[in-house]
């Protein structure tokens, strides 16, 4: 069974519910749930051995956290304690026009505080194959920055296959440091990056191109750029989103080997129950298709935007789908009969 | 007044809110519900008198079922008493790309230990004038085939209308006998048989065929197999479900009167709230057509297949929309406009 | 600032939920609600200065609202205490092809048995810019129709801006007058009227019209006949509604300035979440762009239109969008993305 | 089996969650109940034959109420329809030190409205065998008052046991009429009358004495003052209740059949879970005694007792005890041990 | 009418419901809250005029504390805006032997990043009669014990009087002071001080005693001791706790004048619903008694701890009970009786 | 770290809220326990290494229950998977004079159908200190009964210390041997036996005595009829608990060495919030304190009875209390302060 790491931050999340907005909340649905974390819940599901790496708070909320991974078959071996709060985030889901809304409230996180050089890699990644970060870590404060450096460094260092997902959040980046001073340093080692190519030139801090991601003749040079300072990129995944409003989206993908680009067809996704880490199920699925041998290319790209579509059907930040209910979809089944 | 029987078992349904996954719950809705239960209260609610033959476990919960049958208005007078528990079936409603999924938890079922000749049928079926089962019951246990055989054999004995709902479960049918072994012999004596043609060829182990529902040049063809073997039928119905995804249906339906097919046209049936019990809605808006003298057979096929499609709206397993309702929708008006 | 006065009954507002019927609910959902308070919460959102007069009685159910009325930001300073009970309305939320369903127990309420002369309407105006009320007060009573006539007078009198929704419900005046006999004289000082040509035309006893609301040749001459009796009438707006089921609206809207039509484009509203204070919420985004002088009169519309739409997302009777977000959907973003 | 009509009426009840106050509320659980039909309730409990006569509105809070009716096993077979609403009443609950309130809605009800002559007792009293009403409905209105003495003079005429709780609610006899100039007729021709003394005196306009429940010698010479008016009277009993704290209790009972007290002892009720209708218990229990001829006049009272004490644990109107689950308390066994 | 001026924090309160354990929690209950902010609700709750002047973020959930304050009829004239996060504090309630358990999560709120000199207090104390802070406030961070320091020496200056709770929480003040730097320097302008003796003690930088609260004898002597540093003391209280358990309290309070003790005796307190905000509660009846020259210092003492025992019977921070309903108590009553 | 294994049955439990009665409940509370899974969480919670041996079925609540094992921190490594249904148990939380009531619906459990000879107990034993087993278990089947006593016979074998709980279930224990049949070759190889002496004479076909439990002197002798047919048996133990009702208990309890008896004095235990479970919480105290150099005899006694104390604080089956809450307890402090 094939070992998946995954660094970052797990968060508390407030939501409302019966889309309430937070003006008629008089309680708050909690759960948990942070992108690298929704990830490894993804792969546990699939059946790999999976294991999250953070920082958490000494306290009863921390320790729901705690409880909260183990819950979802993720290992919490090498997770360190300390620090002030467990970050939160508020969601009030939206419907039809009106959008959701999310309030961060992270200030002084644990993982805000952790401290360089205060993670073991090498003995996190002795068994892995896989380790997996985003942009949303770096984000939170020069030292989860450096942090993540390091893990990048080891994992690189060691032969490991490393994935980013790049998930830029303009209202992180507070620290004084634009994602282009500290992104592409990161970048340098993926194998495999997920992300839209606005996003991908913004944060490496190339020149704004105008992708048409229809277009099969000049994507593949435009994917090409990625590839200049990432030595060892072998895959650039991209999810393709139409909103047609806040409960319809219409959901899509795109892998790029280098060479050839492999499409997930469009797919209607109505109504949305919660589209929040539906980006990290995507991210789950290309995992999964890239670890599995029974998954060309095509099939690949063709289960992470079935689970995907699925995770928007799913309350909470987690993709709950089983394997074979993500190939039924991904094998053209959309109907949603009743299983009995 | 006319007075239908019903006989059949009725479940504890436990389902999950808000389309939450089944590890996603820590409470489950608590209600009532199974398929020939529903049938009568769609009736009760038509103003017919009814009556709800089964079994029931001398316990809490077997109590709270009768509690139910009486809130709906259906008569408890001959419900019998005994065995270990009441069945259950879990449900997580689906939603979008994602099909709702039930859970049947129906070992040593009360019903199931029901022991032949238990039940005075003569007496039951005195001041009757309709008797309705469905394929669920045999599927049980070789106890409740039997029981079920002695009921539609003592209603066409005394002269009484019979009703068969094909209502075919896969899931169940654990008891060592096939479909084909057990339902000729029951179906024999029908009046009115529902289900789609594929499932009557199954369960009366005719070869396949391949009905085109849309065909009115073959169809009755087809319709007309069914009247070899029973020499009462006199009509047979088609619930016609179209499956966009788990949240959004098309409806339609099919009465043959051993001589001209009447279709209710397809209709829209978006967003759905719960479709567990939407064929029994149409069951029983059927069996209310049949018994009014108000209805012609359009007027009949209309009203069962609005009553259907309301049913999508409705939590729970019954039909708890109102005469008024259905004929609103069945005479063209489905734009749900507030009533104040 | 500029500062509105509305005059109105404010209802508590029992709500089954998750679209149970009314024989389901076990449990109803408590909010309070009314149209002319409804206008009033729209117009504290967007940051005008705004007071509702009514009639609470002295128990804890009328403290309830007045509680409502203050967390709103609307001003109490001049609601009279008396009477035998607050007014309710229970709410059956429907879905799809069933309708929404609202059982009004409105019988002895304390605006009901309201004293003419006994609110002092020339303090409450002293520094009021505008003054609201609708239909639904006038049908209440004999007494509620003379205080809105004493309103409406006093407020000509001290030449403060009136609007009057039309607001017919058929299921009040029930006190042996029909609208004919009570509204020309209340609508005779409106500067703006909302409500639809059949309305206007029945409410004020002319002959039955047949409008065509997507013809602008024969619309201004329809809207011309209510500024013959209403000599100040500058404006008439007409919400437009078409009704594909319980969750799918499309609403547009029209404003006429006595010489031209203005339309807002009609847009799709699904799912609708809850539809009741649609009304309302365009009535509010109608004051709030006539008193704001930076929206033309397409503007206007436009503004009053999307509020609209907005709303139907919102559970309970007020539209708490706010200025940015229903600016950003009457611009054109109807994609409901994610705001982190 | 025995059959006892009861006549009154039902409310709808909203009470707040987890003692929350009214200002707190968000929603409220709706049950029904009155004082009349959950002595119903009790002895359909017990096993006896019961039917409830009311006034119900035709609309869906009505239908509620009459569901509910058929629920808790009691015949509706005689309930007349019509008028404005159902009566509401809302409750907060206390604890401890702060007592519980009530806030009674109920102006314009059904039954206050209910014409005097339309009901017909001789058919409703053929087969019934006890009569029971109280001094809830004669204070709702000059005709709920005249119709509960067609009531009791038909049951008189026709030798039916009639059973009386005074049940004095001051808040309620608003129709210009005081308890005195209309119980007297009223109670003339009870068998049972269930009340403490002050109330009786002053309901019968009698001089105010000082009882001292505890003192056997003086006590049945203030009872004997009610059997002068009452020439059938046989029974009266007085539920003794000391209130330590809106949560403690303290809960004894007096039978006085003419000659001898018998005392049901007094018993520690604590937490009390809903005291509402603990009077209502103690009247079920009591008729329950006197029907029952294994029970004799302190086994009677014993009973009476005990079914009060366990309706304190019992959240909503109703006892929902079983009668062994009283004989067990009545034995002395109170140590609430687990069934399993 | 008196105006009572408050300044401290309000958090966002996050509670688990029936007495579940955090790890148990899957939603909160979510109120607002703070030790300043509870005393001017109960004021406002008496009819005073109440002000609340506090330091909010601009975010969604600082709207939420807003609209509650308005909510309660507190004055929101003199709030600033700014800030990263408004303070939580998540709360699970005990029961029996098992206490309440809170967990504070107030790193980097709006308050603690308050800018000295940023609020007028010249302004907000002109009218006003009261001002109250208490010793959360100095705990928090250097800033916003400076303006705490501000708003005394403004207060003093104006010759309003200060009541000052000491209310001593060891978990915060983690600035690097030590109460004993920075209260005596707030504490003497007060007038009114809250508090027991050894925290007055420990707080001032005193020696420790050993107070005997039962003693008459020896407590002037003690509570003198403050009288010292603080030139315009008039009065001393302190509130009697005594824990059985988590859900059985004693508790009553003394008053000292400078001269004399009066008692308020000791009461059961049994259940415990929620016993935060109870020391508030006390301190509002202690200012309401104060400003009110209706009651005498016994009467005043009295309210306060009677205020102080109705606080543990309602959920949240507020003590929500009518000046009616303490003084029921005060005066004895405690039989929580229904009033209907 | 010592490792402790688990053998027996978890169940789904389904509870109603807020003490309703099952015939009141529209949902139910969904939480997982089993007695032998319970000690194992407690065990878990205190540090100790744990490992829960089971047969759960191959479906959705199956594998809810798996998920619930592994959140608890309780190693799932040999659980078996197949069978037709997890058991379920209903549970009606009483309160006062009215007490819990369980409806189990255990029949067809996964764990009645596990074969003899599946569970490899040589590996599960290889590295454990401990194993514990409850009377549960052979009750629920013959077959569940021969996997025990292949369980204990190998702990025995490998020289594992074991404790039996005696949790005697009447209801249980239907397929034709009585606990005399079975028990004593299971109790034969015991270290530690749990239970009182009833039970113990009752389930070993002992002769039934009088045992006096607050007797010093005659305790010691009837204990020592245990040790006759246990030859490796070093302690006893027994819960000792005094119902004053459903919610108020007394809690104490004995361990005995073989030669002496050692008391945990009985505590008040008031309000019970759940107690379901308390005796398992007990058994988890006793296996720590014994497994623990820290804790003499006297001091595990205490800590035992200190941890059934909490448990009933707790709802759900678990004992959820820490170290330091127990030890609190146990070392007198049972005021339930706030922690803050």
């Amino acid at each position: 069974m094939k070992k998946v790491i995954t660094f970052g931050e797990i968060l508390l999340r407030l939501s409302t519910e019966r889309h309430l907005r937070f003006s008629q909340a008089t309680n708050f649905n909690a759960t948990y749930g942070g992108g690298e974390f929704n990830v490894a819940v993804s792969l546990a599901n699939y059946g790999l051995e999976t294991e999250f790496v953070t920082r958490l708070p000494k306290n009863d909320i921390g320790d729901c956290a705690l409880q909260e991974i183990r819950k979802q078959n993720v290992s919490t071996a090498n997770i360190q304690f300390g620090g002030d709060r467990l970050g939160i985030y508020f969601l009030e889901t939206g419907a039809g026009t009106r959008g959701s809304k999310v309030v961060y409230d992270r200030a002084s996180s644990a993982i805000a505080q952790i401290e360089p050089s205060s993670i073991d890699w090498k003995s996190i990644f002795k068994d892995a194959d896989w380790f997996h970060w985003s942009g949303v870590t770096p984000a939170i404060s020069s030292n989860a920055a450096a942090v993540c450096l390091e893990a990048v460094k080891a994992a690189h260092a060691m032969g490991i296959t490393i994935s980013s997902d790049l998930n830029y959040r303009s209202k992180l980046w507070k620290y004084g440091k634009e994602p282009k001073d500290i992104m592409p340093e990161l970048l340098k080692y993926s194998h495999v990056i997920l992300g839209d190519l606005d996003t991908a030139f913004f944060m490496t801090g190339q020149e704004k191109q105008d992708p048409d991601y229809q277009d099969m003749e000049s994507l593949p040079q435009l994917y090409d750029l990625l590839y200049k300072s990432a030595p060892d990129l072998k895959y650039v995944a991209t999810t393709l989103r139409y909103s047609i409003n806040a409960s319809h989206q219409k959901i899509g993908g795109i892998l790029y080997d280098g060479k050839d680009i492999y499409y997930a067809k469009t797919r209607e996704v109505t109504p949305v129950v919660d589209r929040v880490g539906s980006g990290d199920a995507f991210m789950g699925g290309l995992i999964y298709g890239l670890l599995n041998d029974d998954l060309d290319k095509q099939g690949t790209i063709d289960f992470a935007a079935a689970a995907c579509c699925l995770k928007h059907t799913i309350t909470g930040d987690f993709n709950l789908a089983s394997i074979a209910e993500i190939e039924q979809l991904a094998g053209g089944d959309s109907s949603g009969k009743v299983s009995r």
